[in-house]
Parts: C-alpha cells; sequence; structure tokens
C-alpha cells in the first residue's frame, strides 16, 4: 500500500450497501446546550505590539478625540473631567478617566431569558452564537432576492429558534419593510417573542423605541420595571460613526440600555482605506478608541454596566470602497480584536461573515475564515454567525443551514477529548491485533452510536448513491431544510397573560401613533 | 446608527459604477514565495494528555508490535535488538530503541528543485502546500466525474505548476490508467519533470519501480548517482496498513528512500472505529505507535534520514465504515498530530481534505476545517490542500480552484502584521479627524495598490453587477478559471540534454518491460 487512497477507496466500498432514508435535519441536530471555549485562544501580535496599540489609541482619545453628537453624553464625560473642545462637540478624554470608567464593566455576565433553560452566559471563556440580522434584503434560491417583510422575517426567525446552536436572537433577520416605520419595532420585536423564547436582541434607533422594546421584553417576561433591571434579558449593538464620531441614537442608546441594566456591544465601524487607515493596525488602533470611548461613555452612565467589545474592522475593496469580509485581513483583525479585549477583561464579539453574492463555495470559504479566526481568537459572542451573503446586504435561506453545519461542527471541536485510559484503548488494540479491524470490538460497540458528530447538511453517501438520487449539491440540500423546517415549525410556550399585556401595549402605543419618524 | 449593515449598505453604494474587466487568474495570482507560519500553534490536549499518548504507543509497540511483511527491514529491526516473536514477523519495539531511532532525524530540511528557485524547506515553521494527488477519478463540470487517463494527468500537473501557492508537486493528481502498469511509473514522471520544474513526489509502490524514478529524478538534476544522494530531490509518502502492519512495498520503500537519502513522510490510516479504535485518543496512539514504528526503521537504514510525521486520523461514517474528513474529529486530531509530532522534533504533515461529492458549500466548509486546523495546528507539509473530493476518490478541477483561493488567503494571514509608528497612523488619524474619511489621505494614497489581498476567484462586485454579468457561482467560475489556465499554460525550461537522457532511459526501461506487475 503506498497511497492514501487505496484504503480509502477500499473503505468506501462498503458503502454500495443500501441505507435507510435521513431523518429530517431537526430530528439530527445537536442539543440545546451552552458552549465553552476551553482552549488557549490565538495571538498574532506580540505583548509589545498589543501595547503599541492601546497607547496609540488612547493618544487619539487624548489627542484627536471622539465627536460625541449626545448633550445628555458629553455631560457624562465633562462631569468626569474630559474636556470638550474646540466645537463644544469633540470630547477629549484623558487616559486615565478612560481606563478607570472600563475598568468597572464587568468580564462576563449573564442573561436571562424567559425561559431559565435558555439563559446563556456573555464573556469569560463562554460562547454564544447568533444567526444573521439586519439585512435589507433576503433570499432562496427558488424565490430569488428580494427586500424583506414581515412574513420572511417570521421565516427567518423559525429557523433561529429551530437550530439549537443559536443561543441567542440576532435582531431583525431581514427588515421587514412592509411594516410602517412608526411601529415597526413594535410588530416585530411582538413576532420575536411569539415566535422564540431565546434572548432577543433589540435595536437602538431612538429612546422612544428603545424603551417600547423594553416594556415589551419586560411584559414577555412578567416582571416589575425595578425587578426587569436586576437582570440582562436583551441586548443591544450599536456602531460607532467612524471615524471617531457617536452618533446620537446611538450614544442615547448606550445610555438607556445602561440605565436599565441592559447589555450593549459597541462595534466600531472601522473599514480599512474608507473610515480608517488603511494599514490594519492604524484601523485597530482607531477601532480600539472608538470602542473606549463609547464604552467608557456607558460606565459612567452606570459603573459595571454590561457592556461587549465588539470588532468589525476589515479591508475595502480599493476599487469600489465597498467591505470585504472573510479575508486574511478581517481574520487577523479578529484575531488581534480579541487580543484587545481581553487586555481590557471586556466580552469580546465578532463575526461570521462573507462577502459573495450566492451560498456557494466563495461565501462558504469567506465565512469559514470569519468564523475560525474568531473562534480561535477567543470570541464570546459571533454575531451573523449564519446566513450572512453580500457583506450584510442579503440573509439567505440557504447560507444559514450551510453556515448551521458549521457552527455545529465548531461546537463539537469546542469539546475537549477525553484522554484517559479507557480512551487510550491499548487493551482494545492488543485484542484486535495487527491487520484485524475495530467494527466488532466491543470497546467500539460501547460507544459507536455517540462517538462522532453527525451532520445535518453533509452527504456523506457515496458517489454513486449520492448520484443516483438526483445528485443535489449542498445549497439545494439546504434549501429543502430550510423549506422543511420552517413548515414543521413549533412556536414555543408564551403565557397567554404575558401575550395579551403585550398585545395591549402594542395596540395603546399604535394608537399613539408609534414612535414617529424624525 | 445603529446596526452593522447600514454603513456597509452605503458603502457598498459606491460599488455600482462600472469597473474594468479583472485579467486572468495567472495575473492577479500571489507571486511564487516560500512561507512560514510564524504564530504559536494551537495545542487542544495538555502535556499530560499529550504524554499520556506518547507513553500507550510506546506500550503497544512493546506490549502489542507491528507486523512488518519484509525481511529486511525486519532484519535491520533485529539488529537494533528488537524481538520478533510469535510468528518471526510481529516485531516488538522496545521504546528506548524507537526513541533513540527517531532522535536521529532532523526535525527540518531543505529540498532541492532542478531550478534553485523551486528549493523549499520542510519542517521548522515552514509551510509547504500540494495539491491533491493519488485519486482514481477526476471531474469537472463540463466534462464530468471520469476515470483518470494521461490527459487529465498533464492538465492537473499544470494546473499544480501554474499556481505559484503550490510549493511541490503531490504525485500523481489522478491514476493515468490508460497508461500500461510496467510502464506508467516512467511516463507519469516523465510527463511530471515535463510539465512543471516543482520538486515531485513519487510513489513506492515497488523497489524496482523506486529505482526508475530515483534515476528520471537524478537525470532531470544532471547529476552522478553520488551526487544524487547529497541532496533531498524528491519524496514519497507511505500509509500503514492499519492496525499495525507495514506492508513489503511500503516499508522496503522507507529503506530505498533512506539509503538514497531522499524523504519519506509515514501516515498512518487509522480510521477511528474502523482500522483503529472508535475514540480519538486510542485512535491518535494508534497512529502514533504505527509512524514511530516506520520512521524508527528509516532511521535504523540511515540514521539522520529526512522523514515527516505523517497524520491521517479521522472518524468513518459508522453507517458504511467510510471515512469521513473535515469534520470536528479530523480537526482534533490534525492539532493533536501535530503537538504530537513537535513533541519529537520532526516536520508535520496534514491534509485539506473532504468528504463531499460536489465542488460545492459542503465540501468547501470539510476543507477549510481541514485546512484551518492543520495550520493553526503547526503543519509543515499539507498534501491535498485542493481538489480533493469524495474522500480522495476524484481529483476536481474546480475544487483545485476554489482551495487555491483560500490557500492564498492561508499565505496572506501568515504574513505578520507589522506594528509601527507608521502604520499605527495617528498622524493620518488625526488629519482626517472625526466625519472624514481616508480614500484621499496620503497614508492610503502611498499604500493601497498593495494594502490588501487581491483574490483570484472571489467576486467582489455588487449583486447588481454580478447579477447583469451571468450570475455565475464560485464554482462555475471556478471551471473558467481552470481551463483558461490549462489553456494558457506554458512549460518551464527543462535542459534539451536532460529532456533526451530521459528519454532513453525510459525506452531502455520499457524495451525491458518496465516494471512488471507482481
Amino acid at each position: 500500500m503506498s497511497d492514501d487512497s487505496t484504503t480509502a477507496r477500499r473503505a468506501r466500498g462498503a458503502d454500495r450497501r443500501a441505507r435507510p432514508k435521513q431523518p429530517g435535519a431537526l430530528a439530527r441536530q445537536m442539543p440545546w446546550r451552552r458552549l465553552a471555549n476551553p482552549y488557549r485562544p490565538m495571538e498574532i501580535v506580540s505583548a509589545d505590539e498589543l501595547e503599541a496599540i492601546h497607547l496609540a489609541s488612547l493618544e487619539i482619545l487624548e489627542r484627536i478625540g471622539v465627536a460625541v453628537q449626545s448633550e445628555r453624553a458629553r455631560g457624562l464625560c465633562k462631569r468626569a473631567g474630559c474636556e470638550i473642545r474646540p466645537d463644544g462637540v469633540r470630547v477629549r478624554f484623558p487616559r486615565e478617566i478612560v481606563l478607570a470608567a472600563i475598568a468597572a464593566a464587568p468580564a462576563s455576565f449573564e442573561m436571562t431569558a424567559r425561559d431559565p433553560l435558555r439563559n446563556v452566559t456573555v464573556g469569560g471563556n463562554a460562547l454564544v452564537f447568533t444567526p444573521v440580522s439586519s439585512a435589507p434584503n433576503c433570499s432562496d434560491i427558488v424565490g430569488g432576492r428580494r427586500p424583506g417583510t414581515h412574513k420572511d422575517f417570521a421565516d427567518l426567525i423559525k429557523l433561529g429558534q429551530a437550530f439549537n446552536v443559536f443561543h441567542m436572537l440576532a435582531g431583525y433577520p431581514v427588515e421587514p419593510i412592509d411594516i410602517p416605520v412608526p411601529v415597526r419595532h413594535l410588530q416585530a420585536v411582538r413576532t420575536m417573542i411569539a415566535l422564540s423564547d431565546k434572548i432577543p436582541r433589540i435595536y437602538s434607533h431612538s429612546v422612544q423605541r428603545v424603551r417600547d422594546v423594553l416594556e415589551i421584553v419586560r411584559l414577555s417576561h412578567d416582571v416589575s420595571a425595578e425587578e426587569f433591571r436586576t437582570a440582562h434579558r436583551c441586548m443591544t449593538v450599536i456602531n460607532t460613526n467612524s471615524p471617531l464620531q457617536l452618533d446620537q441614537p446611538m450614544v442615547d442608546g448606550i445610555i438607556e440600555m445602561a440605565e436599565h441594566n441592559q447589555p450593549t456591544v459597541v462595534t466600531p465601524f472601522t473599514l480599512a482605506g474608507a473610515m480608517a487607515p488603511v494599514t490594519l493596525a492604524g484601523a485597530l488602533a482607531q477601532q480600539n478608541a472608538e470602542a473606549l470611548s463609547a464604552l467608557a461613555i456607558a460606565q459612567l452612565a452606570r459603573p459595571g454596566a454590561p457592556v461587549v467589545y465588539g470588532a468589525f474592522t476589515t479591508a475595502v475593496n480599493m476599487r469600489t470602497g465597498a467591505p470585504t469580509f472573510g479575508t486574511p485581513e478581517y481574520a487577523k483583525s479578529a484575531i488581534i480584536s480579541g487580543q484587545l479585549a481581553r487586555r481590557y477583561r471586556l466580552p469580546y464579539r465578532s463575526s461570521g461573515i462573507a462577502t459573495g453574492n450566492a451560498p456557494d463555495a466563495q461565501s462558504t470559504t469567506e465565512s469559514m475564515m470569519s468564523t475560525w479566526s474568531a473562534i480561535a481568537g477567543g470570541v464570546n459572542l459571533l454575531h451573523h454567525a449564519a446566513g450572512w451573503l453580500e457583506g450584510g446586504l442579503t440573509a439567505s435561506y440557504e447560507k444559514l443551514i450551510i453556515d448551521v453545519e458549521a457552527l455545529q461542527m465548531f461546537a463539537s471541536f469546542l469539546v475537549p477529548e477525553v484522554v484517559d485510559k479507557e480512551t487510550l484503548a491499548v487493551d482494545a488494540i492488543e485484542a484486535v491485533g495487527p491487520g484485524g479491524h475495530f467494527f466488532a470490538s466491543p470497546h467500539t460497540l460501547a460507544r459507536y452510536e455517540t462517538a462522532f458528530y453527525q451532520p445535518i447538511l453533509a452527504d456523506w453517501r457515496n458517489y454513486e448513491t449520492w448520484r443516483q438520487d438526483g445528485a443535489q449539491d449542498a445549497t439545494q440540500r439546504a434549501h429543502k431544510i430550510a423549506m422543511e423546517t420552517i413548515a414543521a415549525f413549533e412556536p414555543p410556550a408564551l403565557d397567554p397573560a404575558r401575550r395579551e399585556a403585550i398585545d395591549s401595549f402594542i395596540a395603546k402605543r399604535t394608537e399613539e401613533g408609534g414612535a414617529p419618524v424624525n
């Protein structure tokens, strides 16, 4: 024998026999469980280089400052000792103020769902996956690409609920443009809560909308306003308006969430070459400065407020100015950002994202590049972990399923291998002996049913069987799994009294006109 | 602004303008260069657990032994102090003999090509990629799946030569079944040498074939037999016949290569649940025992012979007995095997392989899982790094191109980011200021042309442009790139005198009947 494939060929010969039809993807998927990453995070810059990025960001905060477009936020900064000059908007942050503020943030916190089984930890070595969010369009290979509607919104929420590998919801999977804007936040969150018992992510579009949504989440938990603030029950994500600007709705959202003791992820939008320097070190220094400024404001609003260090730094396509994701620059940025977050003992958020337009080998390569670098880099909260296409312009039904498989494989990879006398199996190896096989070994028979990862999408049948059965590629099979999962969906329990309370509140707020567009 | 995609959307708007047609993939590819992995290898078992695997494998070698099907090899073992019992075939290896033997192997060695520009390092932190090899079939999406022929063999060699990200050839990319077996090795190696100046991998099918091929390689270097042995000019890969057997052609090949001072990769075929225990720890202990036995024999034949620790341990599909690749078990095995290889200070070989039947999102996910775990795990020699499908039964033209893109991205990821005053760019950030942009910054203009990775396959155009241009998915585009590359292929220089010497030798050996089938 002189080649790897000789034995592979021989082994695959056994595959020619017929086998029973596979059960549905949901029957085969992993059970719900919290994840932890037990492995040492990868580091690709030295301690000195990390310190240089840190010091550059402090210099940016002190010498250049950040334009903070909120009087309320500037008031907090001023009281803490920041100077606001020269225009009454630009806040100069002395380093000791920033560092003292963020030192108050928790390294890890628990999130409370309405069903305690859905609680999750954010930070430490815990790992949380969420599906795609905030895409204006959605697509599937039969229905094509289209602007989001309430129906697609609901169908994608169903997928987010149905697959156990998602630990939280991720906001609007697609924008439901058929719901009028003043009441969109009300209807959208109602649908999220009706279809999922996983912790929701909400939007910081304005103080009024944040308050409306927090009220709906409160009603879904059936707790008093006072009790609501004793636990972290939903999360928001805000981007900085790079370079070096904090917009009013966003920074007010940070403060509102902090005052309600609800977590905020701060994610600077530092696109290298466009909104940030073309060099990754510079873009990361700017990312870090922007993140620290917003995280400090959250802590000034409420010391100890739960926050997450978010990173999104990537390169742009220098021909077009559009961002690229899943590239080598993105992978490096994901790993260095993890080093930065850990330097401040903060939970770290990254994303499993892609540039490609189709649920194909390109976008899959890109998402895998994004996801593995985030996981190797010690990510705690992986947003857009499944279903994202076109740099975030489309939520793809098929890509979501393709990515669920990858996420399940990562979840399995993160279960440490047991190395002990039983698993080392020297006695079993002796019993089988040279030239034997392990199929019938008692050591195998006692373990084989649960020994290995079982896929939901991958087709492990041999070529001939696969071809006879229609030769469907992974994208076609993913379509079928998505549609079957939606068709078989059953919503989780929701106490009718809570549902009625939510409906009454929404009816009242709708009658009041909702939250008018500015 | 409250969501990641808002800015992405805005930024991608700029992409709507027309842009020039892209040049060919070859014009855009990375230049040829050697790779190094500067990052600390990932470790997923503790030092104690690694030691437990090591000790279990020594116990296997001592207590159970390995069936060595070669009198020549058993003679070497016996002279070194091994016992051969009870059947005259089973060699019991005392641990001190094994450990002393492999301690003589080099941690790293240089390979010499006929053109010194193609020399590579194997070991240390050097990283070498090779394309798919040893598939019985090949496929492309137009021509379909078919048994290999000399034409496909040549076309796939052309791709291996044309893409700079491949540092060596990988043996027969597909089996050329239209060449009669007795002269197949002669014709195949002639084609490899005519079409590529990269270092070839040869096969250890029998002593006669190994000698024929070494002679052709010698003639291609135009050196004496004595001088030939002063450098490492080709490589072979051998599998153990798991469990715990070393077949004669293979073990004689190890000795033949060692005596010629040519490198051998030893790769046990330890499929967990079939040819090895169903537990990964046990399969790795067996892998390690088998690898150490064969590597020790190479060192007994010639102390200091260049060898590589190969790993291939993976799970089988317990429904069919067929191996699965790119799974969580495979990823763990790739990383733990790297830890084992480094424990013995040996170069480490892994593979970038997949289970799927089509060049689609499944096989791409699987290959990415295999490749990143190998690279994170400190691999030195990544075989089958592009083009492998169906667990090795098919070499796919499109998958090869899909994987070239991923390999180029990994190569770019492995270039450490420069962190210094210039790249931290605080002055540029100050000059742009809050709310500005970096497109026109002198800091950007001085760097943008070479700042970021440029893809060969990924289409970064926006959805509308991509759709208007035919909405081709990555697999369709990969097909086009593969066929264009083959059509435009120009063979490397080969001194006519060397070519004539090779042809004369092959004519003589063909007249003698080649190497008859046993």
